[in-house]
């Protein structure tokens, strides 16, 4: 079980609003094409640094997402010819995220115009799981996403339920900034986000036919 | 004249604005406390890497902004008692930086509540000068910023002009996520930002006193 992923990775990438279900429960539109934003790495959560800081005033809501880790630089791709299979060729490997989002913040700076960074940005916003090997994932879009708080389910979806597959993210995101060897993308999350207050129990984990994959397991308070 | 600063950094994190004349002339709210933004690392434009990219159907604004790097972790600052004297303790040097933005993507990310990293993030869209000794620089106030297009002058104003001083910053900022030594901070652009078309000659340039300090300039195409 490994985390050297993280220091390697030299930047953070979300998509937003990727899964149909998950956009009406918070009654957005769906993008015409994908958009997507940044979170710094100070807000990396690994096991080793405790539990997810909610801070003062803030309404925390979690969004298990899958996240690739690419083995090499993309830039300027072609979404005419870059295909799922190319996207594959360019994956190092997984890693279960969760995108925790200060909602409040976030709601104020989506009715001022302004950027999503601090609603998305507090430190432990982004616990993952160890690296997860192609070979535990031959199919991206044959991936159950598990999320529990205090032991019940509140999210659980499978990835085919995508709007945007991988490789047109990586089409769309690469035509905007290269992406670099090491760049973590997370992919969206499906429906069920909600609250969590300090104390809570999170866990979450991938399946993959059934069979729960052990590196994906994020367990924190 | 050094770059080495480029690659310790963690982040690069942007302060919105920061100068009531150029809140007016893009006709926005003034803030009640500072907000901000992160721009990836892919986004630095090198004197090696290059012209500015505009990319099609791009309106490119430049801004240009005292950057400061950190010598130190910061985190969770108490805003009642981090003084300026502090700040400056915190303080590695400085860069000059123009914050290039895609101002039609993010009029219309600010119409849609959409996030500012797209508009903000696109390759070559941060300039940096060479590392600046605080040395040069012995009042981050007393800096004047200068932005010149084909010669004409753009943007020409001091920093004591910020309406948010460099701890206050600071202050706000790690009590969101934690500022890492390394981390480079851009402090706002004055007045004067303007359209930028492919073969446009920038140059920018730090004067204290009335004296051009040589490791500030920038000059791209
Ligand atoms: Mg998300
Ligand atoms: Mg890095
Ligand atoms: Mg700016």
């Amino acid at each position: 079980m490994s985390f050297n992923f993280v220091k390697e990775a030299g930047k953070f990438l979300c998509i937003g609003r990727n899964y149909v279900a998950h956009i009406k429960e918070l009654n957005n539109r769906t993008p015409s094409q994908p958009f997507f934003f940044l979170k710094p790495s100070s807000s990396v959560l690994l096991p080793k640094d405790g539990p997810i800081l909610v801070p003062k005033g803030v309404v925390v809501h979690h969004e298990v997402e899958l996240a690739v880790v690419l083995n090499k630089q993309l830039k300027n791709l072609d979404p005419e010819t870059f295909t799922a299979e190319d996207a594959l060729d360019a994956i190092a490997g997984y890693s279960l995220a969760i995108d925790l989002t200060a909602r409040n913040v976030q709601d104020e700076a989506k009715k001022k115009g302004l950027p999503w960074s601090i609603g998305k940005g507090f430190d432990t916003f982004l616990p993952l799981s160890p690296f997860i090997s192609k070979s535990q994932i031959p199919d991206p879009y044959n991936v159950q996403l598990h999320l529990k708080v205090n032991g019940e389910t509140r999210q659980d979806d499978l990835t085919n339920l995508m709007i945007f597959p991988v490789h047109q993210i990586f089409a769309t995101m690469s035509s905007i900034m290269t992406l670099e060897k090491g760049d973590v993308i997370l992919t969206g999350t499906p429906k069920g986000v909600g609250k969590l207050v300090p104390g809570d129990h999170v866990e979450a984990f991938i399946s993959v036919d059934g069979k729960v994959i052990p590196e994906s397991v994020i367990d924190v308070e």
